[in-house]
């Protein structure tokens, strides 16, 4: 029976990474779309978030099925709530890119260009939070977890100045204003991609440890 | 054993409600305080987040207790996976709920008021949406939670209305855009307490039926 259920864990494992494969490339190209005001990118990672959905609801009823066939304890139950969470934060991830493609692809109409000088940082921050919050998963490494939640802090910083930078220019001009909004929410969008990442980098910990780390800033500690 | 899980699982039913109480009362005060430009209810809002914090951390730990004590499955199982979700999307309604009270916090320090018009009945609706969400949730009822995702349509339009109404004022005058923004991002945190809504009456849902409504606009019929 265990080794019927570790078996069915891997393969849930591997959907969650296949998942979360798709995720990364929508992130990826949504702000690649944006900074680039390429609107037929942006359309494709509209199109393929059908994927993604499909993914989370595969995930989740695996999930249910594990559960209900094997009843896991421990250390195995832990791994499919965790895996549970994660599902949820990787499709709404996906949602967030579609909401930045939408975003691109209305910029892309619009002559004014409005890229603001910090959102390469912002995006390298918040691309690299997610890439290394789901190696943290892979390797069940709460050090590196940690690591991917303290990130969070200087993607919140670039955010304040970009949108600062974005007050500036649609003081300048009214014609900015549109434009300055669209791009407003983006980088909120953006931001709130990298808040998805310390929630599986929190799960992480919570699967490894068996603590919840979520609202309990003083666990954050290397100890 | 069964009798002790039902007395188990209608102590988290319990558990759940009163963290859906808090988060009532906080989305509530966050938005009176926006329109009325309160600061100190607004600070209330901000200092009771922990509480609906601790909710959250107690209700998932309930949650591996009953699915590791009891190993429940069909519909119990159904029902714990909802609760899960449930906790997670009332918790991040209370993080909206403090970040529109920053918002409000920063809008009463100023002499300038830029509430728009259709903020009243956007309001309205969404928390209507919240609290009919639970009802449904409460009662196991899928033809209610149908009613509340078709709300999340009035609730976007109202949005888009005000979104619109904000960048005209922002155009009018540059002294208007610091506020516009805030206003525009207390706007979205409230949209997206809506969405939140709108996952909690898709777990409804699920937990009746035993269908995953997301992503499955057509099961929205009410067939």
């Amino acid at each position: 029976l265990s080794k019927h259920m570790h078996r069915d864990l891997e393969r849930l494992q591997r959907l969650v990474l296949r998942m979360a494969g798709y995720v990364e490339e929508a992130v990826y190209q949504a702000i690649h779309a944006l900074k680039e005001n390429d609107r037929r990118l942006a359309e494709r990672v509209v199109e393929g978030d059908y994927r993604i959905d499909q993914h989370e609801n595969e995930v989740q009823e695996e999930c249910l099925k594990i559960l209900a066939l094997h009843q896991p304890v421990a250390v195995d139950l832990r791994r499919i709530c965790a895996v549970l969470f994660i599902s949820t934060d990787l499709e709404r991830m996906g949602d967030l890119a579609v909401q930045i493609a939408e975003r691109a692809s209305h910029l892309a109409s619009s002559s004014q260009s409005i890229v603001p000088s910090r959102l390469n940082t912002m995006t390298e921050k918040t691309t690299e939070m997610v890439r290394r919050s789901l190696d943290a998963f892979v390797h069940s490494d709460a050090t590196a977890a940690r690591a991917v939640i303290r990130m969070d802090d200087q993607v919140d910083a670039d955010n304040s100045a970009i949108i600062d930078e974005l007050i500036q220019r649609m003081k300048q001009s009214p014609d900015n204003i549109e434009n300055g909004i669209s791009m407003f929410s983006a980088v909120r969008h953006l931001e709130r991609i990298a808040d998805h990442a310390t929630n599986i980098a929190e799960d992480v910990i919570y699967l490894v440890e068996g603590e919840v780390v979520r609202h309990h800033p003083e666990a954050l500690g290397d100890g």
